[in-house]
């Protein structure tokens, strides 16, 4: 299956990265865009993001061989069905939520005649909107896809291989095992680095000027992601309910443990713990995960 | 009050920072230092970091005006009582240590006849060691002077002149509002990563392989401040344990309320406290404490 031309839906910091890597890295496909808010259009528009930018979702989609929704997981539904009137027959659908079980359900049945086949590029930054998007978002990230038991295998390879063109490494996975490994490793640091940035923001002891002044002690590094789309988060949190509830659990009782250790005095339990979790890191820098410069390689 | 020689005891991330700082941007200051390992005595030799590296404290300390101690706090008093027959009466005796009420009691036991004052450098990466330490890691940083109220006015203002000529604004305050603000900006951000990649490497449903793989999605984030020194921050927690529980319980607190927000589908509690906290990056940003690029200005 060549795909030959791609409709984005949802021109934010994902849906706007794809479409400047699609305009990068695949001169022979065209790209359509739309956006619910005509403002993201217009600024759509004078980015030069697509070679089209349609006010309508079903003009968008028009003639597209892969739909890619990139839209928060909550509105899924609702963009689905608003352009399920201009749909090819034979177009592949698929997403960029983060969670994956409650986003298959939502578009199968939406739309239920189409292939759907579900997606996670796990990657991003803090930043929203269709300017903060560039081509590069994807290389070497990881893109998760979902496909359900019936979708299409030669759809399948197709959509990896659009992903594999935009630089990313694909893998295949079950969408209930999804949002368990993403609760883990986005859902819930997400959820902890908000947690820690509003409570540290309204102490009575320290100042929020205080808090500001000696952040490079360490709290700045959760300010990053507490910094992300407060929207597209809400609805990852009501989409992956469970899976973040069960991790939290988890998280509570480690530092429960901490806690106690602490109080306690007791050092060795503190310095065992802290040694295990260097290991961690180096993986991560072994797998290309993260940049191996000291403090991300911020600038000093 | 001059400072000709500067002497550092503790030649780690933070010791061999200050050393090359020195070097760099005191010409006319001679440093010698001393670390109790003798393998660290050799790397701190063979890379040229000080004029003269002593195996004896108190003969590394010799004839210097200024002293500072760069070891883990709950090594102060025994480093401090190591280097003591080798001190200059009126030597300054500073430390780096990042808790500061528990030090300044320790040195001030230890070194009774002496000029005692507590200082922390709010500065630093996840790495260790002697080769892990720069010039300019305390450029445009914080340091934080914790002077008793019988310090010498003179003194004081020489140890700020110290870490302004190595590039640091400096603020003065008391030891213990230094423990609640640093618990709450640096401490407590440690406590949580330390748990969390605890937590994530010990699940059963996700495998620690995924975990590294897709640590892309906010993982990646903990995984730096949760490869910071074990028996730094082992000591950290022990010498500043009732400001830490203070303000976890305060953390508790917020995260349980979340928690609740999530269980409930309550989506405005959810959306208004992820909006307060995107605030707070900007205003960090805005005072020079982190780097505006996207995603800390990690490659991509």
């Amino acid at each position: 299956m060549a795909i030959g031309k791609v409709a984005i839906v949802g021109l934010g910091l994902i849906g706007s990265s794809i479409a400047r890597a699609v305009q990068e890295r695949l001169p022979f496909a065209s790209v359509s865009g739309h956006d619910a808010s005509a403002a993201v259009r217009d600024q759509a528009r004078e980015l030069g993001l697509c070679d089209g930018i349609a006010d309508d979702p079903a003009v968008a989609v028009a003639d597209a061989d892969l739909v890619i929704l990139a839209v928060p997981v909550g509105r899924m539904a609702e963009a689905a069905a608003a352009m399920a009137p201009g749909l090819k027959v034979d177009a592949i659908i698929s997403d960029v939520g983060s969670s994956k079980a409650g986003v298959a359900d939502a578009l199968a049945k939406a739309l239920p005649h189409h292939i759907v086949i579900p997606a996670h590029p796990v990657a991003g930054t803090e930043n929203s909107g269709p300017a903060a998007g560039f081509s590069t978002l994807f290389e070497g990230r990881w893109c998760i896809l979902t496909p359900g038991v019936d979708a299409p295998v030669d759809a399948v390879a197709a959509l990896s291989g659009f992903w594999e063109a935009l630089g990313a490494k694909v893998e295949t996975m079950d969408a209930g095992h999804h949002d368990m490994v993403l609760a883990v490793t986005s859902h819930l640091p997400h959820l902890i680095a908000y947690t820690i940035v509003g409570t540290a923001s309204e102490l009575e002891e320290v100042t929020e000027s205080e808090v500001i002044k000696y952040s490079a002690g360490g709290f700045r590094d959760f300010t990053r992601i507490a910094a992300s789309d407060p929207v597209m988060w809400r609805d990852v949190f009501l989409a992956n309910r469970d899976a973040v509830l069960a991790t939290l659990q988890r998280f509570n009782e480690d530092l429960t443990v901490l806690q106690q250790a602490i109080r306690r005095g007791d050092a060795d339990k503190l310095e065992d713990w802290f040694t295990r979790t260097r290991a961690i890191r180096r993986s991560i820098i072994a797998e290309g995960q993260d940049d191996p410069a000291p403090d991300f390689g911020r600038r000093h």
